[in-house]
């Protein structure tokens, strides 16, 4: 995910830069954004039953699979994206020529994918059959988020104080929202827990777009000056004002769904 | 909160400065010592149904529906001054002319209000109507407490040993009244955990009065010692009394509500 | 409970300091034994209703009220001695004259014998009377053990390597147990918890008598270095020991209760 | 555990070495291995009733009892084989002589395996008498595993850097799986936090492996270099893929037994 902060450093191809930090910023938006939408409609399901389109626990049952179907296809086209970009590291992990490690960034990025991906599929099997106990899938889901934080905490070494301060602002997105998960394990189906997943999903989705704007000026906009003490503190604040947006976002969808 | 700390060392307005410190302290020991009745209360209806005055479970609904307009209304007044003080921002985010932020302390506690003020409106929409969740209302408040540890965190930077460390234990009160709130979704109406949260409320706002009184001593009397080892320690130990203290109220209050 | 350690360093008492830091010994170790005994019975009176001469729940409720009186008054007890020791500070806690505060360890250990009575005080009325909850009391207890805990933090600042560790290994008895009793508010009754529980106070206990004669190493035998790298490592192991050595006790008296 | 890669520096035994770090790897391989088999077998067992060969609830505890006699046994030969190897201390703690300890880290991972028999042990007791509650094994296996976490936090001083950073890597395995045994003494019996511990288990082993492979190159390939950061970060990937393929047993494991 932060590769090409650490690529710029030797070529400086500014202009194509933010769309790589949006990529995943934009899979976890358009899943938050989902599950503002699927959650509140399961919880007003539950509470009045002969008002649902939906039907019963089979449907939603049915949506869980389709929505691993769709996480392991987005985590398989990650892989292969993060492998076959025209820099990437075309499945070689060694520079035997050079002796170092080739691409090693593009190489985290994929096992990233490679956790999300197999999330996918113990989704897929918990949903679609009933041999997997079905409190897997939160499991498995609550295992990638923390390996992709795990991963994160060791690749920010080196870089610039404002750049450490804006990816560390996302491990906390990152890691409350595996301790959230977990704890789903337990106390399935819980409203509460559901809505503050997805509160974490979409704040992160946001903040990834934010960290490209941050490093990435669009417009010829003077970079930002990674030295300022008052620059981090404003991004820290600004932060909290991205998870209160994304209460405003889960507050509007949660009304149009509860009509 | 810690605002007028830093605003000290330009200009020297002693005289006023306790009273900001004071603000937020008096706010949480109003909701703290009210909460010192209300949960005694609460209890011994429910143990003996019928010696009862304020009836039924609806009672205290409507109860918890006036807190949440109490707070949303105080968080309004405290975003609303930290904005409009004389020297606030004015809504004015960016220096322009001297390319710098603008009063970020203010922003940064118009932004811890503005998380309280979601707490306050969840509170209202979830007991006023029955459309949302009622745990939703623990959430939310344990949310807008961890923000306000949270951004305590990030503003201590380059302050004076003593002054560090007194805030420092003030997020000991902070970040535990989050995690007793985070269980209170989990085991609602548990008395336990609701006096352990009055009490640390209760810390909080008397901590908040001590560390006015620690920074600007009144009355003319000899600033703190900031380097001196001794008095972190002495502080430390006034910590703790500062909970006796609060255990002190409770008891008291609880012996009064149960006759 | 530290305190003689520093005062070492002014006044070379030595013959009598081993006794100061095995008073708080005893008492863990008293009340770890006790718990030893008293835990196993209750469960096999759980077990097997009519073999069991202690009778019924009132007979447990009564012992856990006889136990919240020994708690107050050993705190009591330890408070006044801490005060009024020949080198104590008599209820002074500022010196005037030298300008800095007064026996701040000795007012430090008093403020968890306070703690500790407070806990005794919450067992006295919730297991006496029937108007506070009876959960009450194991809040109480975590609350004062995480206390002690967390002054032990803050008073180890300046002393030797080999001082600092022997202190810190006990933290982990410390926080372990109020982590511990925590959890017992919401499992009461857990035999598995209290087991826990009790085997960390012996170790607390244990390892309160291993400290004093590490630092003061009785008969004449040489003083530890305490710079020495491999003593650190030894001390460690020996803490695991003592836990096994905890953990034997706990056998011992369960096999004898048992039969 | 890690002995040998200090005692390396003395005495360049480099050919034995590798076997030494794979006997723990190989133990807890064993058991993560036996561990995938056993629970899927207790998981379609509860499901579907009539369809196990195995039997009631009375054929599993059976299983635990003797997975507790070979924890014991396997603990002890690890004892000894500590104590007694050629360079080993043969029970003698402190070297008179020389003035120093004797064979620390022999002793350490004496006192490792020691919590191990413990925890088979009461394992054995808890399993073959019903004297003991049933959830004490887990407690106590909880014990063990944190135990060895927390000897090897403190016998990582004065290595390389990549050898350390190896060693806490493995110490994310150690800690998971001494939280997840930790819940299961109050969730007994959930499918999910036991894949959790079988995971973390081989993950464990299979590290073990992997960390003899890195210290100790075989066959004469060269070392890794000790201070290249992305040596570090490929292991930390590495690590990644171990989680990755230990899943993957755990699901061919689970198909296999499901059929």
């Amino acid at each position: 995910f932060c590769l090409w902060s650490e690529g710029k450093k030797k070529k400086p191809l500014k202009v194509k830069e933010p769309n790589w930090h949006a990529l995943p910023g934009s899979f976890f938006l358009l899943f938050g954004l989902w599950w503002s939408v699927k959650y509140p409609l399961k919880y007003s399901c539950r509470k009045n039953k002969n008002a649902c389109y939906l039907g019963s626990r089979a449907g939603f049952q049915r949506l869980e699979f389709v929505e691993g179907i769709i996480k392991a296809v987005f985590a398989l086209i990650g892989m292969v994206a993060e492998q076959f970009v025209p820099d990437g590291p075309h499945l070689k992990l060694y520079n035997y020529e050079e002796k170092h490690w080739d691409h090693l960034m593009n190489w985290q990025h994929a096992t990233m994918y490679l956790f999300y991906g197999i999330s996918g599929l113990v989704d897929i099997v918990a949903h679609g059959t009933n041999a997997l106990p079905v409190a897997m899938d939160r499991m498995m889901l609550s295992l990638a988020v923390f390996i992709e934080g795990f991963l994160f905490c060791y690749h920010l070494h080196g870089r610039a104080m404002l750049d450490v301060h804006v990816h560390q602002l996302l491990l906390f997105a990152i890691f409350g929202a595996a301790v959230c998960i977990f704890l789903e394990v337990f106390f399935r189906g819980s409203i509460v827990l559901e809505m503050l997943r997805t509160s974490l999903c979409i704040l992160q989705g946001s903040w990834f777009w934010q960290i490209g704007f941050v490093l990435y000026p669009p417009n010829g906009s003077p970079e930002w000056n990674q030295m300022d003490h008052t620059n981090m503190m404003f991004l820290t604040m600004c932060y909290c004002w991205h998870y209160a947006f994304a209460f405003l976002i889960l507050a509007v969808n949660y009304t149009i769904v509860s009509w």
